[in-house]
């Protein structure tokens, strides 16, 4: 969520903003997310040593890589939204309830 | 996993076909999971009346349209191996192995 946030907000970001844009994420967990990322190679942190300092968090090159797959499967379900609302009803009627792409495994 | 080998094959198969295209697939495991995409509306199951009786499972339209985002990722692995291989080297240099796909989100 975080890396097609990042994306969303065209690449780079600072913390206050990437928080803004996804309702729910506490501090903690964006900033744990932001180091794993980082360990990844995902996502760079640049420290602007000014009064006060400001941190930017960027994609990295392998980054803007695994936004990709992300990216089409946000299209994919905005396009198929209706097939999605079919699964939804057929699981509801089934009786089971499971996320729809990993039914899909 | 199985909706993606019905792809593959055409999009049906006998259960026997099916089984030996996924190694390591129980009997049990792709039984229930084919009630389980039948449930959802995904997969069709036909019944021969002939001696002996046979079953063919088959891809239903709903099913053909969310095969389509599993083949996206699949085409999107192989051609980004390159990546993988470099977020995995990340991953143990930081000393953390997570599913590549999910660590992205």
């Amino acid at each position: 969520m975080i890396l097609h946030t990042l994306h969303l907000l065209g690449g780079h970001s600072r913390p206050g903003q990437l928080q803004r844009s996804i309702p729910g994420l506490s501090k903690k967990m964006m900033t744990q997310t932001l180091r794993e990322l980082e360990d990844k190679g995902l996502v760079s942190r640049e420290i602007h040593q000014i009064m006060p300092p400001n941190v930017d968090y960027s994609l990295t090159p392998l980054g803007k890589i695994f936004v990709e797959p992300i990216e089409q499967l946000y299209l994919w379900g905005i396009e198929h939204a209706d097939a999605l609302e079919a699964l939804e009803a057929n699981e509801r009627l089934a009786g089971t309830t499971t996320d729809p792409l990993e039914a899909a495994e």
